[in-house]
């Protein structure tokens, strides 16, 4: 029996970092993860033929420049088919048979490393070691052997390298979230989506933004999310991505959108796809 | 005679980071800088009695958490009363007499590393290494006194380590900028104020922020960004943190912000102050 051939998802980082985690929370494990060590390698991983799809963090502190990913969204023909939110969960992760006690050393991403400040507080005993990233760390305390050596990342990273978990949730604040979007070259809209993305280029005009939303607005056309950016090299214009409770295929939106357009403002459907639930949002502090 | 007593400012990191720099671009040589290691002892800096003003980051990949700024600004009874935009200028920085052709290792902050990746594509002799901060990274090369060693930060670092200035422009993207805010416990509005910072917390339905910009829109009072934030514990709310061309000294601003309060939405102003220019925006890609 030939393999199945799986689903090449790239994304930014090592093997088994929290992207790759990502990618299995929304896809499954019967993926090819396809690391890749930067946001341009990333974006430009199906150009190159080694992905089907990409995988890119959209909002967070941790995962570094998402203007990146925005910027590098609208240059590429590449449409949103999915989002997933995971919660950055911060463990303690050392060599196969390490035990807590033992461990002298925590490497990590310095992000990583400051976001668990209590945790070093409380171990003053535990030097801090600063490394290039989370889930590379591990792969180096598990290829060193060294029972004093512990590294801080994502849970995969453990499953990846075959590291011993020792210490969960070490992070400071629990309500820590990742926002990814999953991208396509193919732009089929999912079954069940609920969710549209776009982009309005707005001439900076008082009120501009204000009429630019009343098409949705009259529609009772939901605003989920919106952001300004303003437009290099034109000192007055700004983007604004809206995120809406919406979809492509309701008439009502294919309205809005005609509206919008009719008044000469520029518009791109960025995708339509299904909205993914924050974990524990509602709970958390 | 007595020395004159300097404004204390706070900015998180080390003493030479590209927060000191903003500092001193906006406040002059005659400030005397308090870094702080974290965003939550930058805050707490004028309640301690360490500092007189707080400067925060609050957009940007490189600064880290911006969002943390926004939360701890939200929490804290601090005004905005001032603002600036810096370029972020990665230089090479060798201790005293270095020169780049000895060169073989360059330490800094992982974020930073990753924005020079042309240079170290263009020199592959040289090797990256990875290290808590910028501007620590300096202080840590010219401490060595080894040729060999050089470190990427802002110029502020080379001066305030005394290191020796070996190349400038190693970051990729010359379009880099972090904007930071001037937060003080004093309220008062400075001369020439004409930007006004504010957050408005609205019910998620459908209009209800096209409705809130129209007191704005109606009154020519221009959107120059806009920003929304989940409010954590509250599923359908959300915080919009809007600037706009104004000055609440105005009394069509005074007007609007009467009516956003008559309808029932929960306003807060930020702060009133004088815009900052972002160098090089008009020219930049």
């Amino acid at each position: 029996m030939s393999p199945a051939k799986l689903t090449r998802v790239a994304f930014q980082g090592e093997r088994g970092a929290f992207s790759e985690q990502a990618a299995v929370e929304l896809l499954g494990e019967h993926i090819t993860p396809v690391p890749r060590p930067t946001f341009e390698a990333l974006f430009a991983a199906i150009n190159d033929g080694a992905a089907d799809l990409i995988l890119a963090p959209i909002e967070n502190a941790l995962a570094g420049s998402v203007h990146r990913s925005y910027d590098l969204l609208l240059e590429s023909n590449l449409t949103i088919v999915g989002e997933v939110v995971i919660p950055i969960v911060m463990n303690l992760i050392g060599a196969l048979g390490a035990h807590f006690e033992n461990v002298r050393s925590v490497e990590s991403h310095p992000v990583a490393l400051a976001q668990c400040e209590r945790f070093f507080a409380k171990n003053p005993h535990i030097r801090r070691v600063v490394a290039e990233d989370t889930a590379g760390s591990v792969s180096n305390v598990v290829r060193a052997a060294d029972p004093s050596r512990a590294a801080i990342a994502g849970l995969r990273a453990a499953d990846v390298y075959g590291g011993e978990l020792l210490r969960e949730h070490l992070e400071d604040d629990r309500a820590n979230f990742t926002r990814f979007l999953l991208l396509s070259p193919d732009a089929k809209i999912p079954r069940g989506a609920n969710k549209l993305s776009l982009v309005m280029r707005l001439a900076h005009q008082p009120g501009s933004l204000q009429a630019a939303l009343e098409p949705f607005a009259k529609r009772k056309i939901n605003l989920l999310r919106i952001e300004s950016r303003p437009i290099p090299g034109h000192p007055w214009e700004y983007r604004f991505y809206l995120d809406l409770a919406a979809s492509t295929e309701d008439a009502k939106v294919k309205n809005a959108l005609d509206e919008l357009r009719k008044f000469g403002h520029e518009v791109r459907v960025l995708g339509c796809y299904v909205a993914a639930q924050t974990p524990g949002l509602e709970s958390s502090k």
